[in-house]
């Protein structure tokens, strides 16, 4: 009983010349590609070409076998880029050079480009939509936001109707991976090594863990939902190399767990608007679908004017979830459904938002302490909510928090720097923002 | 410093024609529509018709001042069916009649239509799309199914790439509302007339508790998602009315709380592949993200082949979440930037999955049911995993749980029957499913 029917099959028809794609990069992701892409058993679709150094060696990958026995395999970037019957480049190599360079190049050659590279797209976006733009080529760009949760399209399709005010996520799934076992019980230096060994995290975990993966993120974000352009290198980025297990203890008294989040609002009118944005670990209330995520999963949730909060949540990393956002492009530019580009803005970025915040400090327990640190608060003016001074920690390193009523975080931090001369204070004092949720019933 | 750019504007450049928007419908999502159109400042669309029965008292709706000076108010639906100027209909109107006749007749005269209405794309979907395709018209749909979020634009856009096997979700907003309200203590009757009142469930509620409203929801997502084509009364529906306070109890002891879910999975190689669909009420282990929705969210989990799960959760009803997406869709089309509708095949539809099922019964307390009832269990091969019982009920009205081991529905449905002589039974007992939680490291 396979009563098929045919309905609009878009601006590919079939019966026109097959799309011919030259896949940049055979590692996990372009391995898993080459997989999807077989298993869709298109015939609208040619892999004509696979790039990768070694790539005589890679034809020995167990992947390989789902690549066409006529797809040439090469070193030579140049032969691809002067062949006119490529059509797409698809770019699953990461990194800034050379890659910005082929895909500039591509584009110049009025070949179409889907990349995975948050790289490249935070740092020269506009310059190549405008490329693109001017070749009529498409440069779609959908795998390089969490992966294979469907994030970058939802909003460029599903909410272009609403105007997006805030967002916030979980997009780098390293640190996700390590706070959710940190969670757990684990130790931060424990189970970096741990995310080391599974290869969630670089032998240098520094862009993961610093913030410098999720703040490119941020950007591409932003410039889809909120149509600011940001410069990567303005959002500020807090480390989460200095949280450690009783922080996850405090966080539990607190009903909170602690998260990598990524966050930007856009504040004022247009005219005058700012972007608050900020990538760092912070508080987030276990009621908050921020705390959902577990493990390496990416988790997004938009704020709209009209719609409120939309939650997109799933496989952030991966080579298969990345290789379907990938293949998720190539098809879009094959039926000619891809989204449009739009407009977007720059604004001054600032991470002085008003919230409340956790202090931890770690003190060599002396009278007058607590009287000295709330001193300090006080001076600038912020409110103390909670003090918590949980037992069974030795008293010359005892850890010790403050939470604090709604205030800017520059002001804590002028409250901190006052700090600073005080003996007792036994290691610089920890700030995290409290990740503020809003009724979920806007509409 | 606003350094602004444009980047590729896509298929609608400034200086074409604005398109002439009709539209059906100024109620809650039609005035809502009206207000988030005004709010975009659009000049690449006009709002020419306002359809509405009783057309003139409905200028005087305070969302009127959304609406231009220059648009016509009419009653008289010929009128825009005959205005070549016309270029969408877009229809907030609901019901199959007459609506569905509009509809064809728009698309029959080359308009694009954009729809929210569930019924007509549930039921005469293949027959709208092959008409759409003929007359080179878009019909789109995103507002149909889960409202405000993204679900349907996520599916086509982001996850073409993939093949998605199985999706199960809460797409009734008023099931979800009280069910959720009665997971906190409230009774069934008194959070009905709770919904009654607040407008979320009309007051015959058949079509929401019935499951009749998810269904149609279902069958629309199984065929962009699954591209199975299912007739809705053949998808089964069982009422959430029979669940009461000591449901949730039992589902608690469980580590489940209940809710209406409505799955759908495609088993089986293409060739011979069947679908497993139903919508009603079942045991969802709160270690889910289908537990997590509260009031009338609504949430949709896509498990795909390659990329696993991924999860969509938002405002599904309420006017500005649904003109949010009815404006998403407008919006692809002025930007031609539209997903392609693909080919769905028909498949014979079963409920018949193999899982864990909860039994629940009201027994007249007398010696020897619980041998009668695993009796009958144990004859037709239903292993059980556990007995509850809980104290604090009268013995001659005593609610008593069985869990089983994952087994056919229609297995336990038999054995029920065989139960259906017992004295003891004070009432039918109640058969739910429980929804098996997959890993969510599929990758």
């Amino acid at each position: 009983m396979h009563d098929s029917f045919l309905a609009n099959v878009g601006a590919a028809e079939a019966g026109r010349t097959p799309l011919n794609i030259a896949l940049l990069g055979f590692g996990t992701v372009g391995s898993s590609f080459a997989e999807v892409l077989a298993a869709k058993h298109s015939d609208r679709m040619n892999l004509t070409y696979i790039f990768n150094r070694g790539a005589e060696k890679k034809r020995g990958h167990p992947k390989a076998a789902f690549v066409p026995a006529g797809t040439v395999w090469t070193e030579r970037m140049e032969d691809i880029l002067a062949d006119p019957q490529v059509h797409m480049v698809v770019e699953v190599i990461g990194g800034l050079d050379p890659v910005a360079g082929w895909l500039k190049a591509a584009l110049e050659a009025g070949k179409h480009v889907v990349t995975a590279n948050k790289q490249i797209i935070a740092q020269y976006g506009p310059a190549l939509f405008a490329l693109a733009h001017e070749r009529h080529a498409q440069l779609l760009y959908g795998a390089s936001v969490a992966g294979g949760v469907p994030v970058l399209p939802g909003i460029a399709q599903g909410l272009s109707g609403d105007g997006i005010k805030r967002l916030s996520g979980i997009v780098n799934g390293t640190c996700n991976f390590i706070l959710s076992a940190m969670e757990n019980g684990a130790d931060y230096p424990e189970v970096l090594r741990e995310a080391q060994r599974l290869g969630y995290a670089e032998a240098d975990p520094a862009a993961d863990v610093d913030g410098h993966d999720a703040r490119a993120k941020l950007c591409i974000l932003a410039r889809l939902a909120l149509q600011a352009e940001l410069n990567p290198a303005d959002v500020p980025a807090q480390t989460i190399s200095r949280i450690s297990a009783v922080d996850f203890a405090y966080a539990r008294e607190l009903g909170c767990t602690v998260r990598q989040v990524s966050r930007a609002q856009l504040d004022g009118p247009p005219e005058t608007a700012s972007i608050r944005a900020r990538v760092g670990p912070m508080l987030v209330p276990r009621t908050s679908p921020v705390a959902w995520s577990h493990g390496t999963q990416n988790m997004v949730v938009t704020s709209g004017r009209f719609g409120g909060d939309v939650v997109f949540s799933g496989h952030g990393a991966g080579g298969h979830a990345t290789a379907v956002a990938v293949l998720s492009d190539v098809l879009a530019i094959v039926d000619g459904s891809y989204p449009v580009q739009r407009t977007a803005r720059r604004y001054p970025v600032s991470d002085d938002v008003l919230a409340p915040h956790y202090l931890r400090m770690v003190v060599d327990d002396k009278p007058g302490i607590i009287s000295a640190i709330s001193g300090a608060l006080a001076k600038f003016g912020v409110n103390i909510d909670s003090i918590l001074q949980r037992r069974g920690y030795p008293a010359n390193r005892l850890p010790f928090v403050v939470t604090t009523e709604p205030c800017l975080r520059s002001t804590v931090e002028a409250a901190v720097a006052e700090m600073s001369g005080m003996d007792a204070l036994v290691e610089a004092p920890l700030v995290l923002e409290i990740l503020v949720v809003d009724d979920p019933d806007t509409d």
